[in-house]
Parts: C-alpha cells; structure tokens; sequence
C-alpha cells in the first residue's frame, strides 16, 4: 500500500456510493450541510479552546452560545427537527437544547389533545418555550411507579397543585432545568379528590419568560458537574415544587383527562404512556453506533501511524502497531459491531417512524409492543457495545490516548452513561427475558417479529449440529446460526430453569439480553447482507467481511472462555473457529480497512482528536496543540514558582529550628 | 440485621483484629497517623470546593499548595519514606510530589555509585531538589530500545552533551515535570567516541534552583489536560534537549561507567537496567488492590442504603438494591478479587523489599528474573481488574455513580491509566507467556517459584478430573486448583501451538497472562487462608467466603460463555458450578459484606464520596454538596439570563425579517 496511512481525514464530507450506504442518502446530506454551516461559523470552530482546562461554568457557557447559534441555524435555514438533532450530536457537546425535540416535543406531540398541541406545539418548535421532561426523581429511577411527586386538582381554582413532598421526590437530572429550561413537563402522582389515579403529564412553566427567573414554588438547582468531564454543555437540574399551581389545561389530554367537575377520564389504552420512552430509544438505537465509529476511526488514523517494535530483527523499520495482533484484534471487531448497530439500527429506527406516522394518523398501535422490545433490546445491545467500546478504542492507543486531547475520554464520557439512563440496562433490560419467557409459555412468539425465531427454538431436538470441518465453514451463514441459536436456547432454557426455581434472574438475565441482542443484530445484518449479494456493489466485499467479523467475534473472545467453548464443538473444530475469526480480522486489517475507514469518512471536525488531524500527524498534533499550548506551559504558572522555591529550602528552616530546641 | 446499614462510615481508623489481618500493621498504623494528621489541617480538607468544577490551573494549584504541605509534615515529623508514598496515596490527587520516592530516589539509590549517592540522595531525600524520572518519549513507549535521545561524550570538557534529535523523541509524560522539576534522571543512548553503547541513566539539572527557569538548552512543556479531568495533581512534561551539558559525574555510574579518557565500563549485569520498573510495579502490586477497595467500599454503602421496586407485591416497602442479584454479582466478586489483590500484592512486596535490602548489602541478584516475573503478572493483573472494577461499581450504583461527587469518576480516571502506564499491559503482559514458553522448553520452570506449577503439568495425561457430584464439591481446593489448571494448560498448550505456527500472539497471550494471575493469585490466597485456617481468627469464615468467591467468580462468569464452560463437564455439573458461586455470593451479601467493610473501614476522607457521608445519607450528600452548592445554581448563571431570553425571542426577529425580504 503507498498511500501514506492515518492521514486520510477529509476537511468535508466525501460522496460515494459506499458512504451513501453506510450513511443512508438522507442522513447523509443532512451531515454535509450542517458540516458546511459550521465550517463557515467560528462559534463551532473547536480549535479555539482547550475545553477540558476550563472551568465547568466556562466550558458550559460556551456550549450554550453554540445552543443559541444552532437555534438561529433552525431558524433561518429552515433546518428541519431531524437536521437539528444531528446538528447536536455534531457538536458533541450535549447542548441543552437536545431535549426539546429529543424527549419535550415528541411528548407534546404524542400526549396533548389536539386543542393543546395548536396552543403549544408551535411554541416548541420556535423555541418560543424551552423544554424539558421530568420523570426521574432523586429517589426513583427505573421504577416509575415509585415516583412521589403530587399533582392534586383543586376544583374550586380549576387548577393543579403540584408538590414535592419529600427529599426523594425531587426532580433530579433534569436536562436542560438547571439553567435554561422556562417549561418541564411534570410526571406525577395524579389526585383528584382525594383518590389517586397514578403517573401523568403536566406541562409546567418554571421560569418567567421575560427574566429567566423562577416561577413562585418552584425550587431549582443545577446538580453539579459529572463523572469524566461529561456532559459539560448539560445543566442538569434538581426541582422541587411547592404548591405550584398551573391551570387544568395544562395536563396533557390526549389520553387521560380530567373535566372540569373532576371527573377522571381514563385512558383507552395504558401503553401509551411508555411511547416515550420509546421513542427515544429508537432514536437511541440509529445513533448509538455512531458513538462508537468515531473513536474506531481515531484508533485507525492513530494505530496506522504509531510504530514500536520490530516483528523481525532484520526489519529495517518499527512495525506499524495495527499490524499486531494485540490492536487488530481490539478493533477491528469494534468495527464490525459498530457497522452492525448502525446498519440495524437505522432500520429500527426507519420502521419505527413508519409506525408512529401511521399511529399519529390512524391511532393504530398493535404494534407498539413488538417497537417497545426491539428498541429496548436495541437500547441495552447498543449502548453496552458502544460504551465499552470507545474505552477499548482509547486503550488500544496506549499512554497517549489519555491525553485529553485525543478525545476518546470525551467521546467515553458521553457515551457510557447511556448504560444507566433511560432506564438502567440491568433492570430494563429484563423486559426482553420476560417477553420471552410469557410469550414462550402463552405460545404466542409467532405475534411479534422480534421474538419469532422463537418458534424454531421450540423443536429443538431435531436441529443437528451442522457440519465443520474447516475454518471455512464458520463463514457460512448456517453455521453461525446454528451457534448463535444454541447459545440462545441454552440462556433461555437456564432462565427458564432459574425463574421457575425461584431464583433471582435479575444479574444473569442481562446475558440473556445480549445473547438476544447477538442474535437479532446478526440476523439483520444477514438479511441486509443478503439484499446487497444480488446488486452486487463494488463495496460487498467489505461489508461481507465486516459482518463475519461481527458474527465470528461473537463466538470467539479468547478473553473469556469463548463463546465457541460451550458448544458442542471437538478440539479440532475449536480451532477452526479461532482462525477463522484471526482470518477475518487479518483480511479486514490488511485489503479492507483503509476502503471501510475512508467510506465512512468522518471529518477532523466529527473526530475532533488530536491523533487526527489532516495536516499533522499525531505527535505534532499532540506537541502544537496539548503541550506548547497548555495554559500551564511556559510563564503560565510562574506566579508560583516563589513558593516553589521556598518548598525546596524548607527543609533548611525546619533543620534549623529542631537544632534550635534542642539548644534549649 | 438491625443496625442502619450504609451508614457506618468512620471519621478515623478503628483497630480491630479483622482490620489489622486486612491492612497489615504496619500499614494500618501509618494511614492511622497520615490520616490524624490530615484531619488537623484544613489543606487537606475535601470540602472547600468541587475540584471537577474548577478550572484545570486551579485544581492543580490547590494539589500543589498540598504537595508543599506533604513536604513539610514529613520533615517537621519525620515521616519515613513508606509514609510518605503512603500519604501521597491519601490524598487522591496524584500530586507532584509523588515521583520523588517512586521512582527518583530509587533510582539514584540502585544506579548511582556510593560517592554519587553521598552528594544527591540526601538532597532529594530533603526536597532540596525535585526529580523526575524521564524515559518515554513522544515516539517511544514500551519499547526502551527504541529511544532517541542521545548523551554524547565531550572528553575535552569532561561533560556530556545531552540533546533531542526529533519531535519524536521529546521526552513526554514525565510526571512533575511540566513546572515542578529541577533535576530529571535522563534515559539516553550514550555514545562515546562516535560509538554507541545503548541507554544509559543521566541526572540532569533542568531548572535553576533559585528562580525555578529553565536551565540553558531545556525546553520544557506542561502536557496539557488528561482524559476524564484524571490525574489533576501532576504537571506531566513534555521536554526537549538542545546542547543541555552536565558533567561527566551526573552519569550514574554503579553499574556501567565512563572514565576520565573516555573508556567504557560496561555493567557487570544487563539486567540491572529493569530494577527500577521492578521497583515501580511491586509498588503496584501492593497498592492496585486498594484502588478498588475504596469504589466497592461506596457502592457498599449507596446499594444499602437505595431502594429500587418490590420483589414481591406484598413487599411493605422496596427492596434495597444491593438485594437483587444483578447488583450482589457484580460487587461481591470485586470485593473478594480487590481482598486477593491486598493479601496478595503485600506479599509480593514484603518479599521484593527483603530481596532488596538483601541485594544493597550484598549485590546479590540471583532472584531478579522471579520477582520481574512476579511484579510483571501482578501489575497487568492487578490493574486490568481493579480498573475496569472501578467503572462496574459505579455503573452498579445506577443514574447517580454518574455524578462527579460520587468519587467513582476519580477514581476510575486514576486507575485505568495503569493499564497502559509503566508498560502497556499487552505489551509488557507478554513477559509472562515468553517466561513459560522458554523455561517449559528449557525444562527450568522448578528454578523459579513463580512458574513452578508448570512442572505439575508436566504430566497433565496423568491428572485426572476430580468427583464433582454437588454444589459443594466446588469450595474443595483440590476441585478450584484442578479446573485452573486445567484451563491454565489449555491456554498454555494453545499457545505453544500458536508460536510454533508462526502466528501473531500478542492478542490471545493476553488471556494467558490473566489465567496465570488467576491461578498465582488463587494460590497465593489458599495458601494464606491455609495459616489461617490453624489460627482459628474470629474472622476466619467471611475470609474463606471471600476466598470462594474469588475463585468460583473466575470460574463462573454468566456474562461471557463461562470458563466452566470450557472444562470437561456434564450438563448437571455445569449448574453445580453456577449454583456454588450464587450461594458464596448470597451468603456474603447476607452473612458477611457488613463486617468486611467495617473491618476495612475506610474513613470518609479515604472514600471522598457523597455517597458516603457518615452524618448525611447519599440524597441529602448528592442534593446539598452537588446541587445547592453548584457553582452554577441560584443566581450563579444569571448574567446570561438576558441572552436567554432573547434567544426565545429570536423567532419573532427572524420571521418579520423573512416577511420583510418577502415584500421587497
């Protein structure tokens, strides 16, 4: 290979018909328009501040001008909600404007009467209103039903009274409400007349419009900085209300209602209310991927660059590090997994706004169930891979991907907390075993797509082990099928076992999820595989490989007892499966990877790393803009270099006292 | 259980039989006085201000102004050098100061002649110098033959000439460099005579004593920020030599030496040249365990006190989260890995300090190669485990571990950097694999302890699966030993194989590194329980609890096809293996967690957690110091009120302009 490797970053989004399919068309030209809207914009230029020296409040007032910028952006080039929310997640900053279309509209949208969404759906989208969605509370996370918060009518005023009777109570993380937020729409505790009714939305105003302050009862704080430098464009907010009234129009009616006598109309259907929910984690499942590209395509530029060592003693030069074993094998099955999220991802993501356009119109949800455990499944598989992953990313980089200025640890902190929000993966991650569990024993898997490969698992018996007899048939599609539907059925049949045996399943029904997630990602990634093998594109080569990586890292992790290892396999076929991954990834690292890497072509801007620069290599890079610009190089702390000195002669002045007192 | 449980959090040590078998004596009776001291002195206070939320010049000047103070407490009370380091690891911060005793008065101890020791030892031993330590260069990491950096002879003057040839080879990360250093032990390829002799060891003035200005010739850059806010103590360096002279003295000359004309001594023993990395990584090896202590100690404390949904409906109130499983499996088995880790790793230490002391008086360094060996496993082990152990615990403790004032941030971003610092753990991890491959093939595995189980494999053909019938069968040693051993050869076996093929095993070796740690910890721990097991300690039973479920957690992990899965066993004794680590980690969650953290005892300045306050519980800590205090709540933000506001109004400005442009 003579093109100098590691050094391919494109200034701009470059198309192609490879990039057009890893990227989709669509979303595609929306990232090349942004991407030119912010290259002419110094208030997204990323080289003027070294984000991680500065304080928090600097660093989160800087993000919020670029929150004002992108509102101005939406405005005046009429960007739609979808070129928004991609315009956030460029910036890579967690803006506080991401809740508005993210969980605040979606919300107006699905819940609101069509009387309050004219009122208030076109304050939403002009920003008029700055939004946010308060269900967590500081004692009550994952367990919505424990939530504490009262919205009490008062019939006399034709009001709500919202309270926050106790510590536990309080609002906590919400985004957006620490500083910026002028509505937030209140899950509580509905009590009319003295009876309760359960969770439902309130839209509550709690700050004025004209000052920013806040509205009488409503008690806020922002909540602190975060673990890792995360999230520092977020104001997360604490909110606590005392007797906040807001008129009874205000609750959100498109389901529950109350009239103005307080008579409680119920809602026709209770599953409503986790539309939300999953809502977000289909936008979850097209974006989690994304997350974890990036920090792939920094280690490529990084590792391809980085020598050490020489394999041989008679090579001339060191070995370029992607060349061992010990980098590859981390991460180009990072790749592969990251191309299955994105790839399945964005079909999940694809049907589900089929599904909710139809629902808006005809209000048929049959199917919000089957949405409900794919994007649940979606949400814990993806953000587990994509979490870990970019640690694992940084890691393979060595001591210098722990320079700040290598991004992975911004790219990390925002990434890994989505294990524990919208729901911890450890507890909602248990819906996906508990739909299959009451569907396996109600006969019912067939009724929903996600779990109808089920039905084959019920006659099990008659399924025989293919025949291996050589690395080359664990690139047969059966193969992989076979393995990943064993190891499926042995999780299940061991839930199965636990549950009815009483045991707690709620730590090894989370391998289960994954073994699940494994298995459905696959089985997209086959089927787009196979669409693809009958156009016959320039670029099948490649994507094939990636999608045997994926399968043959699944079954093969020499870092556990591999998967390979549980199946019924002999020695010799054991060893099959172990070269036939290190095959996969060999011809990833050595005739495919530069291809992949430059189709999905992220920009210096996207990648925003040091060891990724088009125009200087990594140490340059690492020297020129972390040390010689470090605010602490140089005369930067010269102020304290007087006491520096005086340290280094203590110790005479120490001596000469203890000498002094001993005198006496 | 009647006491309140998470809340039993001391403000100083408390002596106890359990406490004092945990810590050691020794150990316990330094932290008991470091910690006296610190609580007297409001340098050392933690809560004055929310270090994540300054600026980076500021957090390090605040851990500066600690260093100084360390300094003088250990010269007004004559602090030993053990409490010192011990002191430094107190104050969590990773201070400047840290290198002094690490790795620079160490070296000048074991590299320097006696005449060269009787000048410079008692200056840094008394702070009147500051030293550094600079080997890794910005190209140039694990591999040491690689550097650049060249000490040339100048005979006439009787000096050498130290100088950078490249960017690639500046010196980079040396810890206190960036501001603090005066003096850094250089590693430099000498030459003399236009002939080169390999890297050799030079202490070199970088700074003036009475100004704290670079010395002539030194070009020196503070690194810059780290990844997620880690390590804010330390000013790493980025340094370069252009002509910088020293005199011929300031070599360090115990080992290799140049003479007044030039002549070259060559070191007696090559291998002297990794005694300082030995040094280092026994340091590690006993204080890694430690780091993940303290995390397990805070989710012990948040996952008691939390309560998450009912297990049952007729439950009165939730259940406390550290009830369920899926929290019980992920921290029990840190708690007894992080419990190995400490028994251990002290172990290890004690006898490398013996080794020592007896090596100084009598040169003697026939056990070198065992305790590199040693001190290798034990920090590629010890390290892999307790940092990624460190993200498990916070992510365990949900939504809030996310928050910096949970500590866990911290302490990831100062644990994780082991993996790759002092050897990249893949990289040096293959020290071990390479040491069985050459002593298996040399048939001189009995000559070292560490490997000396190899010769038992020798004749693997005649060892036979042990009787495992029930659950019980697993807490018998020989049954744990066998299934490690079996898997220990199965990797060992695999990796002969592999090298014999020619093929890359920098990855796969990795996994055979850890099983070897596995098996020296395992041992190590049995062997230890075994002398305990005559005494009859009243904490005898949490301690062998804590010894299963060591070992049956390596042997049983749900997440990953487990290790079991790879031994020879029948479908029922597969559930048996399952089922024993259940009831060993049920059984501590139950009978023991609470007084093995009580008798660990970390005081609420060693935690430094919100989560682990003794006077408040975890949401009051989390609302009062995270929220009310954030520098961003009350009025904090408000000169960006008016900015917000007209952000809402934007839209109106941007339509009537539209509607304007529209007329014309």
């Amino acid at each position: 290979m003579e093109t100098p490797r590691g050094r391919k970053i494109p200034k701009e989004p470059i198309e192609g018909p490879f990039t057009l399919f890893l990227w989709g068309d669509e979303k595609f030209r929306r990232r090349k328009s942004i991407l030119k809207a912010f290259s002419a914009n110094p208030i997204f230029s990323k080289s003027s501040v070294v984000t991680p020296s500065l304080a928090r409040k600097d660093a989160w007032t800087q993000a919020s001008l670029k929150a004002r910028e992108l509102i101005r952006l939406k405005l005046t080039e009429n960007w739609s909600h979808a070129q928004f929310m991609e315009a956030i997640r460029l910036t890579d900053n967690m803006l506080p404007v991401q809740p508005q279309f993210r969980i605040f509209l979606s919300n107006l949208e699905r819940q609101m009467s069509d009387e309050q969404k004219a009122i208030w759906v076109p304050k939403a989208e002009r920003f008029e209103i700055f939004g946010s969605y308060a269900q967590t509370e500081l004692g009550h996370g994952s367990n919505v039903r424990g939530l504490e918060t009262t919205a009490t009518f008062d019939k006399e005023k034709d009001e709500f009274v919202i309270n926050s009777p106790t510590l536990s109570s309080t609002k906590y993380w919400i985004g957006t409400t620490g500083v910026w937020a002028t509505h937030s729409i209140v899950v509580a505790r509905l009590i009319v007349d003295g009876k309760e009714y359960g969770n439902h939305l309130f839209l509550t105003q709690i700050r004025e419009l004209d000052t920013q302050r806040l509205m009488p009862g409503v008690e806020i704080y922002e909540l602190g900085p975060k673990a890792f430098q995360g999230m520092l464009g977020t104001d997360n907010g604490a909110m606590q209300f005392h007797d906040v009234r807001i008129p009874r129009s205000q609750m959100l009616a498109r389901n529950a209602q109350v009239l103005r006598d307080g008579t409680y109309i119920k809602p026709k259907n209770e599953k409503h209310s986790y539309g939300s929910m999953v809502t977000v984690r289909a936008i979850m499942a097209e974006s989690t991927g994304w997350d974890l590209l990036k920090p792939v395509a920094v280690a490529y530029h990084y590792t391809t660059f980085r020598k050490q060592f020489r394999k041989t003693n008679s090579q001339p030069e060191e070995t370029t590090v992607i060349d061992y074993a010990s980098v590859r094998h981390r991460l180009i099955p990072l790749l592969a997994q990251a191309t299955a999220l994105v790839l399945v991802g964005q079909n999940i993501k694809r049907a589900y706004d089929a599904y909710t356009a139809n629902f808006l119109k005809t209000g048929d949800f049959s199917q919000l169930e089957d949405f409900h455990l794919q994007t649940v499944g979606a949400k814990v598989y993806s953000t587990e891979i994509a979490g870990h992953g970019v640690e694992t990313c940084r890691i393979a980089c060595g001591g210098h991907g722990y320079h700040a200025l290598s991004g992975f640890g911004r790219m990390y902190a925002n990434a890994i907390n989505a294990v524990t929000y919208e729901g911890d993966n450890y507890v909602v991650g248990q819906q996906v075993p508990r739909a299959i569990l009451k569907h396996w024993r109600d006969g019912t898997e067939a009724s929903l797509p996600t779990l109808s490969y089920l039905s084959k698992m019920r006659d099990r018996s008659k399924v025989s082990a293919p025949r291996i007899e050589s690395e080359q048939d664990w690139f047969r599609p059966e193969v992989q099928r076979w393995a990943l539907e064993e190891r499926l059925v042995n999780l299940v049949q061991q839930h199965f076992e636990d549950t009815d045996a009483g045991r707690d399943t709620s730590y090894s029904c989370h391998a289960l999820t994954m073994a699940h997630g494994d298995f459905v990602y696959w089985r997209g990634f086959e089927e787009l595989l196979s669409d693809l093998d009958g156009e016959k594109p320039a670029f099948l080569e490649p994507v094939k490989a990636l999608f045997h990586a994926f399968a043959l890292s699944i079954l093969q992790d020499p870092h556990h007892a591999s998967l390979a290892n549980a199946l019924p396999l002999t020695q010799a076929q054991h060893r099959t499966v172990r070269l036939a991954k290190a095959s996969v990834v060999d011809e990833i690292a050595t005739k495919h990877i530069d291809g992949i890497i430059e189709a999905y072509g992220f920009t210096e801007f996207e990648l925003d790393s040091a060891l990724a620069r088009p125009d200087k290599n990594p140490y340059e890079a690492l020297f020129e803009e972390g040390a010689v610009r470090s605010e602490m190089s140089g005369n930067g702390m010269s102020h304290l270099w007087p006491m520096m000195v005086d340290t280094r002669n203590m110790w005479r002045r120490i001596e000469e006292e203890k000498a002094g007192k001993a005198k006496l």
